[in-house]
């Protein structure tokens, strides 16, 4: 069974999600936003690492899966962005876990099935996928979008992994 | 006594400089340079990390130096310094260590006398003011710098207060 932590860095919020994943079902742990309310900047980046350890400590996780950034719009909010995501990926290393990156096209082709979806479909197919009573917050459901892309795509390398060593018992024969 | 740790962090390379000050007087500590050579961007952020940590446990600084980026040269690289600034300042956090920001500009009049002064001239001026007897090398030099900047900056402020106290002293009479 894997327990997949799914996050979305941002300079103002970062969004998290957690599902179970057990062969091709998926079931929703928990969701929410780390709000940087605090001071400074120094201060916001130890409050993105103090809850993502939070998180990882009373979820549990086995695995971490982040959203990697395409291009920022500009070099400043790039500046700000990363060291989000710094903060977040230090606490999920320190944490022990293995960190895999996937594209907003990669999410987005892995949940609603078209690279090129708008955020109100993700967040009908979290819903739908995760068998939520209602939609999740924006933020949270892009964080609950990764990890479901995770899942999906650990599950698809397993598949592919199954057909390919077919093939060879297939050519052996 | 103050010992100032100055960070110049990198996407490759991070350099450190550690200097004890005491009132107007500076001695070098210590000063090198964090190298990434592990696999993939979160494990280098992670060494960044543990890296700041471990220079934290060794030299117990009490203050934490860092140049501000001005404006990097495009999203991209500007994502990546920021991921490993976001190592870094979560580490000296973690470290229970406040964190002051000083732009190029600051640093470089402070140590050279012009904010407009070249790397050759910051590695001069750093090995006069800390008696070295050979040039730092250059990340680590800068790091050096941020940290004298800080000692200087707060050692102005200091005396700026003492004219401010005198002048009310003055005005009470």
């Amino acid at each position: 069974m894997n327990i997949i932590l799914g996050i979305d860095p941002g300079s103002r919020l970062t969004g998290y999600g957690v599902i179970r994943q057990q062969g091709s079902k998926f079931e929703y742990v928990a969701s929410g936003c780390i709000r940087m309310t605090l001071g400074e900047m120094p201060d916001r980046l130890k409050q993105i690492f103090d809850g993502v350890s939070q998180i990882i400590e009373q979820t549990q996780p086995t695995v971490f899966a982040i959203e990697q950034v395409f291009m920022a719009r500009n070099p400043d909010s790039a500046l700000k962005l990363g060291q989000a995501r710094g903060a977040a990926i230090v606490a999920a290393k320190v944490g022990g876990l293995d960190v895999y990156e996937y594209s907003a096209r990669q999410v987005k082709q892995s949940v609603v099935g078209t690279g090129a979806a708008d955020k109100t479909q993700v967040q009908h197919m979290v819903r739908t996928l995760l068998k939520l009573q209602a939609n999740p917050q924006a933020d949270a459901a892009d964080a609950l979008a990764v990890a479901l892309c995770h899942g999906h795509t650990q599950q698809s390398l397993i598949s592919m992994a199954g057909q390919a060593s077919k093939t060879v018992r297939g050519r052996l024969r």
